[in-house]
């Protein structure tokens, strides 16, 4: 399927989950709702739950019963965007086109929708899909996406992120910047596709291998995301452009240049393409998700 | 067992367990691993895991076993003081007898502290105990710890903490405390006495019997709480005393005077009691550990 229809069909099916998932805007305390509803419905491409559907169709099981635990991980990176955007962080006040959520809702409420959507995630990752078989795949599930979004993981990245630019030498610059895109972008990007393929059923070492293949594309999607950020707009980005060179942040355009950076990311997406070998053509749409966010972003 | 002495060997146990839980400090990013540490181990009762050790005595399984996830019940509670006391939320900067968090590490390091720890106790929960037969009661457990912890426990009640103060009439103004109350200290400690009595294998409603003795508890406990920062001092209280008040927060004192909140906090706690006598002698520890947690603080 071309990816562009397959994102598609996905976030229409995502999007209906995660209205389902999250609490209704009228049930007290309501603002803490309506700000959890405004940031996670604000749109994006749900890349993170295509991933987990794409890899779940290596398995055995209806994609339809995988896709609330799948949009579980949309919220979990709402609330990333949330904390990440707070004045005491990135202080960004535009993400997914609209105002981020401590403009709209002050800064107390953003950082408690950021901790409930993160909480809420694994309350459905415990709960999603039901039944018995499902029992011991929930909870390596649980395990994998906590890790991933732990200290060792996204919170462990983003922390290195607002470190990075004080180090000194090049080198150490360079090495630092792959740390912060690996953990803040590769390990949920990793874990997204391991959901999938635990709640799939597949073996323990084909889900090691598919959560190889996220970090991969995770960490090109990241370097392209930083060229974006050089030569996009606003209103291509939904975000600040160019805020990175203007926070003097660590980026692979600044380091490496933008043509050794565009290569960077295509050869990084050629090895996680390498990890899908041993699937043949059952992981096409893996490969066209892959290849498209990277394409999409440089 | 005498209630101190009951803390006290709880908290060598769990201060010990949180130790290796925790990141290692030299490890990258150190400032996060620093900061989480700082706040974990900066002291506390280690309450929430003594309700849960005192759960599962009620079981079959060997204490120290279930140990390493009581103290992730300790990790959840310190996220949340440390964004409790964020700027944006109560703005706090004496916490256990120390600066908080902010204070020591500034803002987006606190935030993203409070974060990492979040996310690790779900790790924690989801790894701890191990052994095949605590698959499913290890899913349980992430289940009521995340509803607890999240938009209709913990974090609802934070946030319906920070609007309470804005309603006009007196009779919303008592309920809306009892639901702060309820949400944000009764949900947590009722889900740990739960995640005690579900890793040590007791019956559901056995369970479901345990988790509303902790939530009445925790609503008494919240209760003496508010009086004891109205009569306390910065010394007995290791955090601001009076602040409540200085904040024009909603307290019980405030709404019902010192007399009638102590009142309430018992006759909250024989409730709790009440939910107890089917265990008979063998409960005796909750017992304890109830009524210590009240007349501590009232």
């Amino acid at each position: 399927m071309d990816p562009t229809a397959c994102l598609e069909r996905t976030r229409l099916l995502i999007d209906r989950c995660l209205d389902r998932l999250l609490p209704k805007e009228e049930e007290p305390p309501a603002t803490l709702h309506r700000a959890m509803r405004y940031s996670v419905l604000a749109g994006g491409k749900r890349l993170r739950p295509a991933l987990a559907l794409a890899g779940a169709e290596l398995g055995s099981e209806p994609i339809e019963t995988l896709a609330p635990a799948a949009a579980a991980l949309e919220l979990i990176h709402t609330y990333s965007l949330i904390h990440d955007d707070l004045p005491a962080m990135d202080d960004d006040g535009l993400r997914r086109g609209k105002p981020t959520c401590h403009v709209v809702f002050g800064e107390a409420h953003a950082i408690l929708a950021g901790d409930a959507l993160l909480t809420l995630a694994f309350e459905v990752l415990a709960r999603e899909p039901q039944g018995e078989r499902f029992v011991p795949r929930r909870l390596e599930a649980v395990r994998r996406v906590a890790k991933a979004a732990g200290p060792a993981g996204m919170v462990g990245g983003q922390t290195a992120d607002l470190e990075a630019a004080r180090l000194p030498a090049a080198a150490d610059r360079v090495a630092a910047l792959e740390f912060v895109h690996r953990h803040k972008t590769g390990a949920l990007l990793g874990a997204s596709v391991a959901l999938g393929a635990v709640l799939g059923g597949l073996s323990r070492s084909e889900v090691d291998r598919l959560e190889r293949f996220g970090q991969k594309v995770g960490l090109a999607f990241q370097i392209a995301d930083d060229v974006l950020d050089v030569e996009g707009s606003d209103e291509t980005l939904g975000k600040t452009a160019g805020k990175d060179q203007k926070d003097h942040k660590l980026t692979y355009p600044a380091l490496l240049g933008v043509e050794a950076s565009r290569r960077e990311a295509k050869r990084q997406l050629e090895e996680a393409l390498g990890e899908l070998e041993p699937f043949g053509a059952k992981a096409q749409v893996l490969r066209e998700l892959g290849a498209f966010a990277i394409e999409r972003r440089s």
